[in-house]
């Protein structure tokens, strides 16, 4: 049941989660710990999109995953592994049926993003800072704070996709 | 029963489906008629996101929806209306269980993007070129050919929408 919970943290967040909660007693303590050091990337919502997913059960969202210029490179060169200094990001929203189209059908057959939900996740690649992690960072944001899982119960999951440098998704073209 | 028709090839297209088809008999006059001469714009996969959705029944895709910079500015800003040379696209892929996730769940929980699927949509703001569909000409291409429906019957659904610029889709912060 334990790994179902972390393979419903991991595999589900799909991008990767975050953020080790370190011991300290003040927020600011822990939320410092939690992000180690890693910021928001400035202007990630601008960033290329990746692919497009949707998880079901308590999470309920709809997600795109974006990538910086080296993480797209990295996709569409489909290289073994990523250069350090790639960034992926999941943002995700609620998943809310279109109202329209409920109406005209009698029955819920479009689902479109509504508010942003689940925090924002990030997988950033520097080999030298994580190496224990098969060298990605992970962190979330919730709000804008560092929050969520941490790095070592993301990777966990991610270990099963090593053979595609631990990412989950790949690029839809 | 018709009326549903349309709506499912509209409403739940979201982005707007294309293209009068001629009676040419030729396939070269019925596909230069389609595009009305509007052609797959250049690197719109690199476009920012706007948003993502999910089609179920016989669409049954996952999509990423893109917009230019112009379009993009409109959303952003909220505006009333959409500058011309704005364009929307509406890219799709299967949707498809996670496989890696269902193994672990023993259930379908993670749903990501397969191959790509439905077409390639637009919807471009042209107000003098396109007065009878709202200022918008929609066009759909089928691996890179032009196909799909034709323009009058996308705005007959596109039409609900008026309010907003007759576009289905909202911005996802």
């Amino acid at each position: 049941m334990k790994r179902i919970a972390l393979l419903l943290v991991t595999v589900s967040a799909v991008a990767g989660v975050a953020v080790s909660l370190a011991a300290g007693s003040g927020q600011a303590d822990k939320e410092a710990a939690a992000s180690r050091g890693f910021t928001i990337p400035s202007g990630y919502r601008d960033w290329r999109l990746i692919s497009v997913a949707h998880e079901e059960g308590t999470l309920n969202d709809l997600r795109g995953i974006l990538g910086n210029d080296a993480a797209i490179k990295g996709f569409r060169e489909k290289r073994q592994t990523f250069p350090d200094g790639a960034i992926i990001a999941r943002v995700a929203w609620d998943y809310v049926p279109l109202e329209e189209s409920s109406k005209a059908f009698g029955h819920a057959q479009s689902f479109v993003a509504g508010p942003p939900k689940n925090g924002v996740q990030f997988m950033v690649k520097d080999s030298k800072k994580y190496p224990a992690t098969g060298g990605w960072g992970f962190a979330q944001f919730n709000d804008g704070k560092p929050g969520g899982e941490s790095a070592e119960i993301c990777f966990s999951c991610h270990q099963i996709v090593k053979a595609r440098d631990f990412v989950f998704n790949r690029y839809a073209p």
